[in-house]
């Protein structure tokens, strides 16, 4: 199984998001936080798809793989939310944050995550689509999420874990945990291609 | 705003389990847990929907509320898992959720939350469902699985918040919280009818 062959490598996620190590670590997959620090921006013509997976490639475009062995994995993602075709990023500041929320009210709404798995010589790319139905929230509901929960560092202005994501959608349709910010069967279904 | 008006209130949620705990709170209710005692069986003609509305009546069946107020409001909840139309109980031991989970492989399934809400001289009963599609799990995983999260206590014999629902789950269509135990979103809608 999977799991047993872990032990044989050193997994590296490059990411600072809470939610993503908690998940990681939920999957049975002991890891490194590994910092990149690259500038998140794309060429314009991209789609949703192309922008979440490009995204997830360029977190890994500073790590020099000939310091590391085949036995070290890495892994990156970068979750989009996409409204009638337009990405929609992370707020700027609470009243962004309101204003987005208020854009997303009532209506369906895609969350993509793009996720790379890269080695020493190899790497994988691909994405995980989610549909999320916002109800119809009020602008007293809108506010109190804000300022209770501050959802500055995430794309789209909420948390599906949160507050918000209890009351506040009718339904998805796909994995969950891509909204979270880690399609991990996805991950599951990579990673049996990396570890031997 | 509803989240106002709770301090007018006093809940009171009929249920153990330790995920409806944490979802309620995780809403911004505070509440109480009563204990109800009763046999959770049903009449066999009923439809999947009409054993799940049901029980979570039955849970209700033995307050006396006579003894409280209007202000007092009850919550109970009972989630089935629903395969080729039949349901699927809480496994009697570990051998019987691996069977479970050997059934449930590769297949879409539905979960039916019933949820009764009621306060004196009120109560009203709903219920959500949602699909969710199982990947081909090796029985290997379903060991492991089995073993290490021991889900006696769950309806289907998995946990979709557990590693089983992280590696095991391609994608599920309505709420998510709802296979957790607890559709979140329709019980903040009812609450709207109760809450003054």
């Amino acid at each position: 199984m999977l799991t047993d062959k872990f032990a044989n490598h050193n997994f590296y996620l490059v990411s600072k998001s809470p939610r993503r190590h908690e998940l990681l670590k939920g999957m049975g997959i002991n890891f490194t936080y590994y910092p990149s620090d690259v500038e998140e921006s794309y060429p314009e013509e991209l789609t949703p798809v192309e922008v979440a997976e490009y995204l997830s490639q360029l977190k890994l475009s500073n790590i020099n793989f000939e310091e590391f062995t085949e036995k070290d994995i890495f892994i990156a993602c970068d979750t989009i939310v996409v409204l009638d075709g337009k990405v929609i990023g992370k707020p700027r500041n609470e009243e962004d944050a309101v204003r987005m929320l208020r854009e997303l009210s009532g209506k369906e709404h895609t969350v993509i995550s793009g996720l790379t798995v890269a080695t020493k010589g190899r790497m994988k790319t691909a994405s995980s689509k989610t549909a999320v139905k916002f109800a119809e929230v009020s602008d007293e509901e809108i506010r109190h999420y804000v300022n209770n929960y501050k959802p500055l560092d995430k794309a789209g202005a909420y948390g599906v874990q949160e507050w918000f994501g209890y009351v506040g959608i009718e339904y998805i349709k796909g994995s969950f945990y891509n909204v979270m910010g880690l399609p991990t069967r996805l991950l599951w279904e990579m990673l049996g291609d990396f570890v031997r």
